[in-house]
């Protein structure tokens, strides 16, 4: 029987981000992109969310590569951590190799790591398979889809793409070797669906430029204008119309410092001549000559816009006369903290220009016009959706049934399941150990469900300690019961309430004696009950009850 | 020298929700509306949030009247609260009368609050104000604008409108009596700024209808609905068209049923002959007659759909076969538990159709164009926004000057200020107490800004306790140190973690018996530094140290 080609997503399918995906053939493993997630409202005190990668660590000796589509977080952001427990090899093109530099000398993982830049068109072996890199666009530079060659057939893995006919720099989206593929067979096809619910087309990045163009034109404001980072094309736009109306440019914020000498110095960023200028020497230029880029498209809190707005920044003080321009627009959950932003803006008296009142944004991911085209040209055999939650996977499989193929060819799985194919055949066939791999300061892993049912139980309520001090001869109540109450209630005014908790305690501690209860935890679990449904019944409230049993 | 009319805030400005405005001349009180707001992410356990109202409970004996403009719970849910400690006679709209009562009921205050039922048209008198109901177009039946006629001139206060040339039922905006105040001449404008970020105009109310009928029309499937239960209108629709379709209608969901209840018996809802049908009788129907209406449109996690989604549901279990129609769009701050249910009723299998998808949702709030036309009508000769955060208001401050207002006639208040209007100026003059009371199950008020800051504490890391016992004789360590976390780590795998923690106690006390050191204040202080700066080293973590010392 002919070897299968084994799928598995370790992340990115039924989420947005930790996007990780593994391909096996004949005992070799590709790996493709290592991302990380932002945790959910409930993940209380979570920093980032890595895969759960414990399948790649039993597996480390079959590992040929890891191979990555390019440089967003959602795509890199776990490799210094996963570096920790497997190595392989990294390919990547130029630009998403110098992001990854930066954090691995953070990690100081440099040393350790082989990577291998290349350029979209060129193809590398890892073990069986051919991996060939095609061009893109992207809302960053540089990014490519993989046309995954194994002896069993081609796979087209998409990555993060859109179709953008007129892009900042370079090429349109390869459209040509997509369609070459089709007309020489595609296997299987992993897709995008990000924006699957969008219809049409995505607005092309130049279209941005527009906007820029007509809000520095007779402008006599300083003008402050925050992106993501990572927008190397958006930030070259600034800086072209910056030196179109004679101003100077300043960058402030970490990330955006990162990315801009990165970019500059392998070229996918050119600065005009005197363009930049420190920010410390900004200060003096009338502010009709000013441009400054920041950090803090998302409202973040240590990010240089928001402490602009909030007075925090050394340099930049924020008030009438400037003109700030958001070209950027919220990520899920970053709603309020972006409107709380910009709203302290305001309240400074600048001008704020925002999504919502301009075109200052376009999205880096194909619509559904742009999915159809690449579906069109490729002609694959199997479909597999990914990169979405449940609603982004079904309303893609919808649409490739509506472009004709039949239901039993697309695979709709979760992360963790092994994805079979064969030249005839494509199942879910078992699985694999997968998960949210949690990061809280320097712990990875060291923070479960427990802690955070705890975490999430202590916000809402509060805790409530108690302390007692019992004989170790007979039982008998020595000192206490003391009650210490955090985030429950203002003790100052409720020493009413903290009299009848002591109450409460005190007859449980009788009760027991009277009925010769003598063992620590059946005595705790009584005094945690009988509190809780008191508190329950006078407030309303459930907050964590911690009896601590002292005796000497 | 002439009396003043004072207009202070205490909800509403540089906030969405919380609405309440105090209108004060001579010595007579008018409030118009009485509205809660929603918590914000980090005010962790609290359930609503009520407006500080200690000037009116300080001014009791003043208060002539509380007009409701409508009966949105932005606008009447702070009433149960704010009636225990103030009485005045409630005026309001048949409708919005009827939802009070709900309220009041549960909160027995029936008997001690009379309630006034109004029609659009008519005036009352309340001390030296003529307040007079204006009939608008909203997401609720029965909303009005006021008129409030005072001895130096007239205040027209929008409340929350939009204007709707094909409502379901009624009028378009009283447009005619708006123009024909301006004619009369209008001292001052406070006008509702939702939408002020929104070009043109909102869309009727009935092109989701059309919506309605396309998705009715040959669908062979089981249709469930959801959306405000307040929105009687939008809801008279779902009736409409299954009544067309010859589907019968079962409702689910406490305040659905509510709403239902009262617009019925007061006759703003109208059900076709033997329509509506017990849930329980629904479930023998073949799903193509049947449609479902449903509370849940924010996701609310105890919400009827939300229970459905995640097979929580007595009767409506959802899978295949069902067509999901979500007529809502998500309130900021909800997108992401929206989400959360719409992708798990797609993975039951169901299809769902939500916004992004198709035009299921009109705002009930005044777009720009809409804006211009009370502004023009009613030409006051001062403005000022209101209903909308700082970029709101400032925003509709623009249009206004845009339109021809001078600059100093526009007053951009912030809650508590008082505004003092003559007949020749507007201008903010003092303060009155204002500010958020936060209800957290029973306690109203008990929870403020050390209790939140506290549980947002114990959410980010958790707690750790210790426990000492020292000899009342010689302050030596008689037992402990135990430590017990909460919230902070995985004990079981961080055995070495605590062991070392205890050293660290350990090592203060014994520094603490050297140097003499023996008031319990001082050692529980260094033991929350040691600890805490350790903790930072070793883990990048902060939890919250609480250190309880016993003697015997």
């Amino acid at each position: 029987m002919a070897e299968k080609l084994k799928i598995i997503s370790l992340g990115g399918l039924n989420e947005i981000g930790k996007n990780l995906t593994v391909y096996e053939f004949g005992g070799d493993i590709l790996i493709v992109d290592c991302g990380m997630g932002f945790p959910d409202d409930d993940m209380y005190g979570i920093d980032v969310v890595i895969p759960d990668v414990s399948y790649l660590v039993k597996n480390r000796s079959r590992i040929r590569a890891i191979a990555l589509t390019h440089g967003h977080e959602d795509h890199i952001g776990a490799l210094p951590y996963v570096l920790k427990e497997i190595n392989a090899p990294i390919y990547a093109t130029r630009l998403t190799a110098g992001l990854v530099k930066i954090k691995l000398d953070e990690h100081s993982l440099t040393d350790k790591t082989k990577i291998i830049t290349m350029e979209a068109g060129e193809t590398f072996r890892a073990g069986r398979f051919m991996v060939e890199f095609i061009h893109v666009n992207h809302s960053i530079a540089d990014a490519v889809a993989l046309a995954i060659h194994t002896p069993i057939g081609t796979v087209v893995h998409t990555g993060d793409f859109k179709i953008d006919p007129t892009p900042i720099s370079g090429e349109i989206t390869d459209l040509a070797r997509f369609g070459n593929l089709g007309k020489e067979g595609v296997l299987a096809l992993l897709c995008d669906s990000t924006n699957v619910e969008k219809p049409g087309y995505t607005t092309s990045e130049s279209k941005v430029g527009e906007s820029f163009d007509n809000l520095f034109r007779g402008c006599d404001q300083r003008i402050i204008v925050t992106t993501f980072a990572s927008n190397v094309h958006r930030i070259q736009q600034v800086i072209n119309t910056a030196a179109r109306y004679g101003r100077k440019v300043g960058i402030t914020g970490r990330s955006m410092e990162n990315v801009m000498k990165v970019a500059t110095e392998l070229g996918y960023m050119v600065i005009p001549p005197n363009t930049l200028m420190e920010m410390s020497r900004l200060k003096g230029m009338p502010k009709d000559k000013v441009v400054i880029i920041t950090t803090g498209s998302q409202g973040e809190t240590m990010s240089a816009l928001y402490r602009m707005a909030f007075s925090g920044h050394k340099q930049v003080e924020i008030g009438a006369g400037d003109r700030v321009i958001i070209s950027a627009s919220a990520i899920p959950g970053n709603e309020k903290t972006v409107s709380r932003v910009i709203d302290e803006l305001f309240r400074k008296g600048a001008e704020v220009i925002y999504d919502r009142l301009s075109d200052l944004h376009v999205s880096g991911h194909a619509c559904k016009e742009e999915l159809k085209i690449i579906h069109a040209l490729t002609k694959p055999k199997y479909f597999m959706p990914v990169h979405g939650e449940q609603r982004h996977l079904k309303i893609h499989a919808a649409l490739a049934q509506q472009m004709g193929m039949p239901r039993e060819n697309i695979v709709i799985a979760d992360v963790g399941q092994v994805v079979e194919l064969s030249a005839k055949s494509a199942k879910i066939n078992g699985t694999v150990p997968c998960g949210n791999v949690l990061v809280d300061g320097y712990g990875v892993g060291d923070v479960g469900s427990v802690v955070l049912r705890d975490r999430k139980h202590l916000a809402q309520d509060g805790m409530i300690v108690v302390v007692i001090n019992l004989s170790s001869e007979d039982g008998s109540l020595i000192s206490g019961p003391d009650i210490i109450t955090r985030g429950f209630i203002y003790v100052k005014e409720s020493e009413k309430l903290m009299e009848e908790l002591r109450g409460v305690v005190l007859s449980v501690l009788n009760g027991c004696r009277d009925s010769g209860v003598s063992d620590w935890a059946t005595i705790k679990g009584n005094v945690k009950n009988e509190l809780s449904s008191y508190l329950y019944k006078t407030t309303k409230r459930n907050p964590m009850i911690l009896p601590v049993i002292m005796s000497i």
